[in-house]
């Protein structure tokens, strides 16, 4: 199969949600089909998101056949499975750039359509969000709905029962779409899981797929009054298979489990759903991967997925990353110290925890997408003599933020963060870049951050947080792989190394992987490089003083950072200098006070001056002066 | 009644836990009595949570009795209850200086004693304290139980629910107490306090009460025979009750409910909860404020609160505050504009919302204590064409960093927090400080932050939050009430202001209440104040420009942060300052990396040199050079 885009019939034809409104139910089958090429075609060039997308192509069509939007808002939770939304909300001819720097994003956006209703990206937003638009509907009159589609995997996040606890008790036009895949990110963990698990187990659910759905189906629908009588049907079979369901306790009407692949039994439940006076859950089951048989196999695979071959389902390129150095290091560590427990936030596979969760079971904990719990949870393991590591991407470390001080540097007892994912991410875009944690852990006492470069000092940082350094420990590295290119590769250094001159007159200031764009940059400046010594961080939190004392004498002083600048390091050492008496040029690169959009990282580097080419530029005209 | 130490005969010569043990039933009910009359003579005096204490005596009491604490672990959930555990646990001596600088803290603290087995301060985090501590024991092969103890207004917190859908499902020695008294800080909203009055309701449970407990009660404990017997009369009673309870629903034993008042059935329900093989919830229920009638008929009143008189109950003083005003404007904005609404996390009373609540209840939101779910469910409704404030403290605002940066400012919709209690909030300490704020916020892009003196700036600020300005913005302001002797009251400045020669050689820059300090330091000055100016900012993000073009001239610049140092304004004001080329001297004063204890205001102010003496102090020694 080759790249060009898709032969379609009927998707070619819809330009907007209305137009799919008179289809028959063969033509909505067919543009089923024809968007679940479109999605294994594109993402196999773009990557993506690509099993959850092909288990919602159904759901995605019923719900434009049953609500209106944009007046009805449907809102999807974190945002990943909505490529069939954008392909029939007018995005279908620009969905080829996926993606890509000006393309479309890979999660929904406002600002590229009115019928996506909240930048979204993280998880567990979409009923406080919902709920939120269906209270002003109410105070306003309007009798639109608002509507969530949220996967199981999000049930696990304690925002979703803030959200069902508060809105169970109004009676709002609020409809939850519970798409139970029976896998979130990673496989689903909890009592919750558990939960859903025993209401598929449920014999009478079955015998309700086989008999009296398939029956029902045959009946087309007309209106209301077959609704009523579907709803009154429905509800006696709920009332069968649930005396007291987890969501009617909590203030819901029930309605499922419903089959998510069934466009006519979807349209039935939605339509029930719409006539209830009170918020609704309707429960449907998925499979991802749904008609894509690699995805459909390994779909955890096929979650986040790089481009790949489309017969084969293999990715295009793999190797080596920071994710799976990590890995390699705790199972090292936890091979020779018991007291090593591993946390994830059901980011097993993505943090490189895999491995660890084999070799180590009894000490792996996934939680969920429990961020908050993560933590607190690590918090009590430590009280307990543990030594536990919490792995999580920087953009979700952001949902913990209270936990970190409140449950970790104030209690001053060991607790280790392993951030994932610190700078840019690239094609996710803003919801997901690492550029908060840093200012997000500059204002918190007991704590010590690290933000080495190489394995070695990853290594290193992991020895000082297991065996010297006290309470809240936090070590963050990117997303992807350590340059092949770079001379620095085998670099241990200490809090802090300088490279080059010691007496140069203009020191480069950096941490991270940026060091190796200030490596190439200073080659790119040739003979002027004798003039400029880097200043490498590798503990960042404290500054170490040697670090602000080596920049003092300098008469011009640069700093790279890949965050934002807003709390950043790099304010804090131009402010260091300046309390030392520091009199000479201060030049501060980071992202400025906005949000940034998907792109290449190499694409970041450059836009945001920090590539070596930039670096070198920067450099040059700020010795010049 | 006056304030020497209450005589008593049993308390007094506890000094321990085990020295309860073996006390008669009479003996431990005098206890009781004995532990209530301590914390009404003694937090008439000092301040501090009543009604919650009052609460839970007789739960401490028998918790002490069936559990060998330290090895046993009891996690107070908030930790302000746990005022009976400190007097039975070596602090009874010293527990007239509660909440006082040096003294004893109103919550819980490890380095207070080792039957504290966190820092505590914050709801809803016990329960996964204490399922770490559970996890530890059991990779440890320990026998020894982790105890949650946690009021139902916590189970609003999502965190919870995280840590219940992952503690459910194992099978550790966790036992949650759920502490049912049918208010937290406000009343509670929500489904889940729904749920519980239904469980209350039940005729069953009145019977239970009325009948068989009483009679259980006659019979000598006598051990694990016994218990067995009433364990699995309990368990048919329950059985009856709940054929599918909520929590039987997550994986829990479930137990209860139980009189919280009534020390022998609660020993009764450890008992049996000891002997179960997995996680087990004790539901009890008790009253707030039990025991001293003005705390029973007000509970809210006395849940936390200043010094007051034991006869009549009522505060010693009260007056206007940040909070009343606040609640002043938003009531005056929202009586000419529909689309205003307020939203509350369980804090209505403290945040000055009373009055809305009743004038625009159709517009006003209790949430719960889900400061999460307040923000995207604000922004929802911001969605939803909407005016949402959500009213929070600052300590609580470190729950939804998150939530402000990926529902907040992401959305690029207008969104307003008013934050109460920003700065040093004095007796309440270490976890109620509120001094990260302005550092979170630092980084966050689309955002404005204001952080006014006088409350004519308060209502400018939201006059600009509702009418000017875009996206998110937050406004700020202290605990307490403007200053009286200030010559200020009506300042209401712009973005900022200039006080004193404009050409002066010495800048003072501060913010918030601070300016009234600096007002004092001037006047201690003398006839060196004309040499100083003060550049007061009310806007703090993003910092105007001309406030900083205001000090880049000045031989000496003092900066003043009533916050924390890393990531706050200061670094930042220094930072731009440097950038600019600014080669004069700086000097930054703010709160170092460190948690801040408890202790009065004033003094908290003298200690962290932010006092008119110590400001005066610090530019006079600073001019000097």
């Amino acid at each position: 199969m080759e790249n060009n885009p898709i032969e379609t019939s009927i998707l070619k034809n819809i330009d907007k949600p209305s137009d799919i409104k008179n289809l028959s139910e063969a033509e909505l089958e067919l543009l089923c089909t024809e968007i679940r090429q479109t999605l294994v075609d594109t993402v196999s060039s773009t990557g993506g998101h690509l099993a959850s997308n092909l288990g919602t192509v159904e759901l995605t069509v019923a719900l434009h056949k049953m609500f209106n939007s944009p007046e009805d808002k449907i809102i999807w939770d974190v945002g990943h499975q909505a490529y069939a939304h954008k392909l029939l909300t007018g995005r279908r001819d620009s969905f080829s750039t996926l993606r890509t720097e000006g393309g479309i994003s890979g999660f929904v956006r406002p600002d590229e359509s009115e019928h996506d209703s909240f930048y979204e990206g993280h998880a567990g937003t979409s009923v406080s969000q919902a709920a939120g638009v269906a209270a002003a509907n109410a105070a306003k009159g309007s009798m639109n709905y608002a509507v969530a589609v949220i996967g199981d995997g999000s049930f696990g996040n304690g925002m979703v029962y803030e959200a069902l606890d508060h809105a169970g008790s109004t009676k709002t036009r609020l409809i939850i779409i519970l798409n139970d895949n029976e896998m979130s990110i990673s496989e689903n963990v909890g009592a919750m899981a558990r939960y859903l698990a025993v209401v598929r187990a449920k014999p009478e659910y079955y015998r309700f797929k086989a008999g009296t759905e398939k029956a029902l189906r045959k009946i087309p629908l007309v209106g209301k009054s077959l609704s009523n009588h579907l709803f009154r049907l429905k509800n006696t079979l709920k009332n069968i298979i649930y005396s007291s369901s987890f969501f009617e306790d909590l203030g819901f009407k029930y309605i499922g489990p419903v089959d998510g692949h069934d466009i006519g039994h979807l349209c039935d439940a939605m339509d029930s759903a719409k006539m209830v006076e009170k918020p609704v859950v309707i429960h449907i089951n998925t499979v991802k991967g749904r008609g894509y048989d690699h995805a459909e196999n390994a779909p955890e695979k096929f979650h986040g997925i790089s481009k790949f071959d489309i017969n084969t389902g293999e990715p295009v390129q793999s190797s080596g990353s920071y994710s799976s150095e990590f890995g390699r290091i705790i199972c090292d560590f936890a091979s020779k110290d018991k007291r090593i427990c591993a946390i994830t936030a059901a980011m097993a596979l993505g943090t490189g925890l895999e491995e660890f969760s084999k070799s180590c079971s009894d000490r792996f904990f996934d939680v969920g997408i429990a961020e908050e719990h993560a933590v607190t949870f690590g918090s009590g393991l430590s009280a307990g003599g543990m030594l536990p590591v919490f792995a999580v991407y920087s953009t979700f470390l952001q949902r913990c933020a209270d936990q970190l001080i409140h449950d970790g540097a104030l209690q001053r007892r060991k607790l280790i963060v392993a951030v994932d994912r610190a700078g840019f991410v690239g094609e996710d875009g803003e919801t997901h870049q690492g550029l908060f944690d840093v200012s997000l852990m500059q204002s918190i006492p007991n704590t010590t951050v690290y933000s080495p470069a190489t394995y070695c000092e990853m290594s290193k940082a992991f020895y000082n947080a297991f065996y010297k350094d006290k309470n809240l420990v936090v070590i963050r590295y990117p997303r992807g792989r350590m340059p092949a290119d770079t001379e620095y590769s085998d670099l241990c250094s200490g809090d802090y190394e300088i490279i080059g001159n010691p007496e140069a007159e203009a020191a480069l200031v950096t941490y991270g992987r940026l060091f190796f764009n200030a490596e190439k940059a200073l080659k790119l400046l040739g003979e002027e490089a004798d003039r400029v010594k880097i200043i490498k961080l590798n503990r960042i939190k404290p500054i170490p003083e040697e670090a602000v004392d080596a920049a003092l004498g300098c008469r011009n002083v640069f700093f790279f950072e890949e965050g934002m600048k807003g709390g950043g390091v790099g304010e804090r050492f131009g402010c260091e200098l300046l309390l030392r008496g520091f009199k000479s040029g201060y030049r501060l690169t980071a992202v400025e006070d906005e949000f940034v959009a998907h792109a290449s990282v190499d694409r970041l580097m450059e836009k945001y001056s920090m590539s070596p080419e930039k670096m070198a530029q920067i450099i040059k005209e700020g010795t010049a002066i």
